[in-house]
């Protein structure tokens, strides 16, 4: 109890005391689940955020507590109860990850305090950002109603939805996207290569370098890369010639496979050891023979999309970076270019 | 100190007096941020799974633990102390969700144990499912150094990387996905809706419906369902004619969206109350003439691949669902047809 009785006196009592206040509350205090935890709760009806104290331009509001299992009304102040957050353009409000209380108890109460405070504002979705040092924090708003949004490695994103209504808080991302390689050399080869890890079904094929792209990354920019990466050959983009959608790729999640048209730019082969068992350039009828390629419905659909495109009977897309008013982003549009006569893709 | 002892003599004491060993354990207890926490570890120099009691098929391991400081050997047994788990295809184990035990001073001795356990069998990624009413043990993951992997509604992906090299997990989802539908009838109308919410920079601007597609679902699917709810249209899916790719729209996440040509196949518009101001059939002039479209970049050039693919002078990519070897998966492929002299898109 020591802890609590600490916090007590000297996070409340001494703002109370402030303004000549005399109020000691002595929480009452519980087990639950292995966890000290305070009663205190809100008293919606007694709630009024008009009043202030206006000469000092804090905000002032009646705040009811439990004291041994007694009512009590009490005061507080805004900016310390409250927690700190910023709207969002929804009508929610976004809490500052960076000042949220280290200590449990102060959590628990700031939290409370803090959603009455944004239901008699009139705010919708409450977005809660619990980095991984203050995972101690996430029992405590799940048990004041927050749910799971997203997570990164290194943070937890919770929710809380306030209308009676059904949530509008958008969803969580729901796909990865992966990008593979067609390069072609001047000699007709193709670049290849076979994984260090694979599935037994594809033993021995020899395939394009494929990857994921990394956060914010372009697709264009992505496949580059990753060429670079598991063959150490320089690439420069010509188009997406076709994509695949998939579900249930990892966990619930699913998966854009954006098949991409390179051009080499160097000769030289290094393979990425970590990845990689062997990287090489193929004859292009070498590669696209292969038994496991033509024993495949996707595979072959490919190759001969790659063929017909290698032979100027298709169109991919091609990249065009434009700006957009609908949310002022510089973004990538990807469009077939058929009825442009000068480029090569051009139906014969 | 009940909980502890009482469960130091029922949990572990009786699978050790089974076999004739008497040993009672006292575990060091320390207060770790508010939390009763036990100090017990694997030494793993001693650990072996070879050893074994062959006549009842349990593996029993050797198993360090500080009583008062002091360091002891007892034995364990691996379907009691190790997490209830499955081997996934890579090297790694997924924690059964199903079985975690609710005390979290279990859940830290058995999470500790299983750890060492699946060290000592060369186990790579440990994948940890939380769901949300076992958030009392993200704090304990976390303080064992578990990540956060990813999340969704009702529970939390933790990860643990065993091996010394560079973690090889792969990475959450990145990106949402939208889609938006260009109908139009055959009087040359397009389909046309203002929302109720929408960027004040976009304010009376008729645009074409568009949403995000739910898990797992379509783009082709996803596309026609959006159109149905927000104006009770029903279409034909054509192809998609082209996509844009977007960062940093949701939080750190991308966005690709899917502008898609679809056939009108009934003609009364029911506006969905919740999202949709307004929805009509706007003659194709005035839809393409709007000062927003013929003032972005991004929406003009969109306009203008809708009239070429009117014209007939631009091929989108149309839909094909295939099973591949790769994953077993029928998963969809989207193409170019422009070598295909019976498809309407045909360049003329």
């Amino acid at each position: 109890m020591e802890g609590l009785m600490k916090f007590s006196t000297s996070f409340l009592d001494s703002k109370l005391m402030m303004f000549g206040v005399n109020v000691a509350p002595k929480f009452y205090s519980c087990r639950d689940r292995g966890r000290f935890m305070m009663k205190a709760s809100y008293s919606s009806t007694s709630y009024d955020t008009t009043r202030s104290v206006s000469k000092r331009n804090f905000l002032m509001d009646t705040f009811s507590y439990r004291i041994n299992g007694a009512n009590h009304t009490s005061l507080y102040f805004r900016d310390t109860w409250v927690l700190d957050a910023s709207d969002d353009e929804y009508g929610g409000v976004l809490v500052n990850p960076e000042r949220l209380p280290s200590d449990p108890d102060k959590f628990t109460f700031a939290l409370r305090a803090s959603l009455s405070h944004w239901k008699a504002k009139g705010k919708k979705g409450v977005w809660l950002k619990l980095p991984l040092e203050k995972c101690d924090l996430v029992p405590i708003a799940v048990k004041e109603g927050f749910e799971y949004h997203h997570a990164e490695r290194g943070y937890v994103m919770m929710t809380y939805w306030i209308p009676e209504e059904p949530s509008m808080l958008p969803s969580n991302a729901s796909h990865q996207v992966g990008v593979g390689g067609f390069v072609i050399n001047d000699k007709n080869e193709v670049l290849v290569v076979q994984e260090k890890h694979f599935a037994p079904a594809l033993s021995g094929l020899w395939k394009i370098p494929t990857g994921f792209i990394l956060e914010s990354e372009e697709i264009f920019t992505g496949v580059v890369r990753e060429v670079k990466e598991e063959t150490g050959i320089n690439t420069e983009f010509v188009e997406v010639m076709a994509f695949r959608h998939a579900h249930n790729v990892a966990f619930e999640k699913s998966d854009l496979f954006f098949v991409c048209l390179l051009r080499a730019l160097s000769k030289q082969i290094m393979a990425d050891d970590l990845e990689i068992q062997a990287a090489k350039w193929m004859p292009l009828v070498e590669f696209v023979e292969q038994p496991l390629i033509q024993g495949d419905d996707m595979f072959k659909k490919i190759i001969d999309i790659f063929l017909a495109r290698l032979g100027k009977r298709y169109c991919g897309l091609s990249v065009h970076q434009l700006v957009s008013k609908f949310d002022d982003k510089l973004s990538t549009l990807y469009f077939n270019t058929v009825d442009d006569p000068d480029l090569n893709c051009q139906a014969s």
